[in-house]
């Protein structure tokens, strides 16, 4: 279940080749192959990676200038996925094109407008400033799911499974669970904020801040439509002022979920952190200590997955720690039942 | 297809976990995932591996005493599969359990009753005696198949194969298969004897009996629902009196199989030799004969499940060598029909 | 999407053991399991390979003489396909016996005739006359492909491709792509010629013409039902008489597609040269040019076939270059709707 009228994250910049690279990129988004590539004089290009004449992927073929050049028969694509040549025809059929997504660079992420080109909406864009911002620290994280996308997000809802899943990384202390979040609705989401006082700080911080004492922990995020989890988090010295910022951490994550299929996920990752703190080696130990928290969130979404193959007549138990989750849930509902009802309309004369 | 009530082999004795060990023990039975873990008192428990929450395996959390903790989000069982805590809440909710199943531990093998609990019945545990006999001595074996059990209960409601897939293992002799069986009905299954005598020992023997000359050959057992064999068998100096116990060699085997899903199964074995016979590698010996002859099954079974994805609109030939794998069928027919007549029975006003 | 009475090849001649060999031939073609064995005065047998009994495969089993016995349960079968042994019945039952297919050795094509055994007409069997000739030269191929056969004939029904799939192997240069071809209806299929005047010779000839001026090129196979292309093709030095046959390079090339499943294909494949011309190496240079090419279309095709498995409402579009595998799809649907009509004409008293 997905809706279409959004910006989806279909790469991070630097995985795109550029511009005079002889490769092409490919990545499936909501079931549609894609092909990324740059423009000659800047942009982005995104065109449905399926040739009209035979449905080859173009990014099994190559770049001729802005054009790309399908590797099976040779017809030609300019960059707003015309046909502009069919090798042995004087004249392309008029019908001969693919189909042009609206895509845009932003803060780091490629992002693509999967519905309607005319509503493509940069206000819509989200606001993952830490991406492209001199003052924050990180190492962009990718990794594939072979899980729906509903179940990363459930994860990434409820963050009382940092006590469990992530005890020895990101958590540290059951206390993470024991506290109850605030979960406000937004117009496109949820907004968490969570305080976990008087705890011992997780192995994740150590990159960046050597205190053994006690601290008190902050989480505030939000998730909003299509699946975009952008998040301040931090800490101080247990019983310090809210307001100091002199002291303790505090990083900003940026964590985006594209459907590749229904079954499958792409899932765009960072967290950063004061350009001001730490020594040469910090971003990457903090991206390591990340991406071994992450790697725990598959191999337990996973087995949850690989469990809901087995048919059961017991749905799922809902209980209070799901409020976030399953505010999205009707969120993300609301807004694909809205998304029918106007293609609906607009079939109807 | 499977009846639910019944006594099915979920584990070897062995292969579960100790107490005080940091792993949990995961086996899917009949298409359900179960945990299996001993008490801290001894017993063992068998609960459903799938919290009622959101439904990750149980198994990939952690033991508590006699309690198991999710490890997603922290729900805690007690070995009744009750939860006791659900962190962040005050009172769990009365629905948060998971289902727990009837177990014992039997002759080292370790049964799980997977229908109603009301009617877990010890006396249809199975007469594996030699599994926990100090009479006797063996190896224990299981082997995965990715087939239907039917197909591998089939094969061992057979014996005439022994001549031609364990030719050099198991038979020895195409007699096997020329002499005819009796097979009897049982109340819950089928007997079958078989009597091959003047016949060359099999390869299989040598571990224990070092004879050359001819053998006669005794093969006794029964194939009782769900799907366990309990079998004596041996040999005598051909023409050597059937009540003379001081020659030749004896054995007693016990088998079980246990549907994993309708297209995998698990496979439990041994074949016991007396403990009096032999020197101190026959038993290791008799197994590696025993595993290389079982291997050969499941090659055999396996092209021919890969054989039956191909259709055709030509049934299975029945012939009189199938007598005691169609009174089989027919028994599990009727043990299948009268347990759905009772689930309607019991869900009608 | 196939037909059945007609020839197809099953292997290539030196793909089948000798008589006096123990292994036994498997191949799955239209999704029937066949066994190929020689039989021991000639001829080539070709049988179902699925026991008539518990339908495990006879190529599991052993040959006796010219017979097969099952390794299963020891039936044995003759070269027509009837049971002549049940080990342990005294009378065999009439019902007992596999499909016996018509088959022939027809130039190195091992050749079965899937369909109604009555018609199988030798008159139908394809001129592959190269393949066994010793005026020409060749190394025979095979290649397994994971797609419908229907794509692979589409890629050998449009030789546009090779410009692009095999610009640096068979094709170097645009203008095969940019020339059009002369399509002619056949009775049984589709005859495509295509000359390309003034082009530099491709990487493929130099290993039998160490030519490096422009060449005309002329290419004119036929290409019929159920899927063999027989093709003559060759060049001369550019503008050197059409009717000179000193001077260039000539090929014969026969090559079969041979359904596997609905969704995998056997392909066949030869190209010969003529035997006089060319060194010691060059039969082998040759075949390892035509197979580095076969194995781009592989790749295109399988690309091509891992696209089609993301829906799309928009269908492929047919262009000018799409004349001869439309008439070909017409022309195999024909045939097609031919034999069901035929069959519920059979079926109707």
């Amino acid at each position: 279940m997905w809706i279409r009228n959004c910006w989806y994250v279909v790469a991070w910049d630097h995985e795109i080749p550029p511009a005079d690279a002889p490769t092409l990129f490919r990545r499936v988004v909501l079931g549609e192959p894609l092909l990324v590539y740059r423009g000659s004089s800047g942009g982005i290009v995104v065109l449905e990676d399926r040739c009209c004449h035979r449905h080859a992927p173009l990014s099994a073929g190559r770049r001729e200038g802005d054009c790309v050049r399908c590797g099976y028969h040779g017809l030609l694509f300019n960059r707003d996925g015309a046909c502009v040549e069919v090798p042995g025809l004087d004249k392309v059929p008029p019908k001969a094109c693919v189909r042009r997504y609206p895509a845009v660079v932003h803060n780091k992420w490629v992002m693509v407008w999967m519905g309607d080109a005319q509503r493509a909406d940069p206000s819509l864009l989200p606001d993952n400033f830490s991406c492209d911002d001199p003052g924050w620290r990180y190492l962009p994280g990718y990794l594939h799911y072979e899980t729906p996308w509903e179940l990363i997000a459930d994860n990434l809802l409820d963050f009382s499974h940092l006590s469990y899943v992530h005890a020895a990384t990101l958590g540290g202390t059951d206390q993470i669970a024991h506290v109850r979040p605030t979960v406000q609705a937004l117009e496109l989401g949820v907004r968490v904020t969570r305080r976990v006082p008087g705890v011992p700080p997780p192995a994740y911080y150590r990159a960046l801040w050597d205190y053994t004492g006690l601290i008190d922990r902050w989480i505030d995020y939000s998730f909003t439509l299509p699946a975009t989890l952008l998040m301040h988090s931090g800490a101080r010295p247990a019983g310090a002022a809210q307001d100091d910022e002199r002291v303790g951490v505090r990083f900003h994550s940026c964590q985006a979920l594209t459907p590749e299929t229904a079954e499958s996920t792409h899932y765009f990752f960072q967290e950063s952190h004061r350009a001001e703190q730490g020594g040469p080696d910090t971003t990457q130990r903090i991206f390591d200590g990340l991406l071994a928290a992450f790697l725990e969130d598959r191999q337990m979404i996973g087995a949850q997955w690989h469990n809901m193959a087995l048919p059961t007549d017991r749905p799922m138990l809902p209980l209070a720690m799901d409020a976030a989750l399953m505010m999205f849930r009707r969120k993300l509902q609301t807004a694909v039942d809205a998304e029918a009802s106007a293609a609906v309309a607009a079939s109807t004369p």
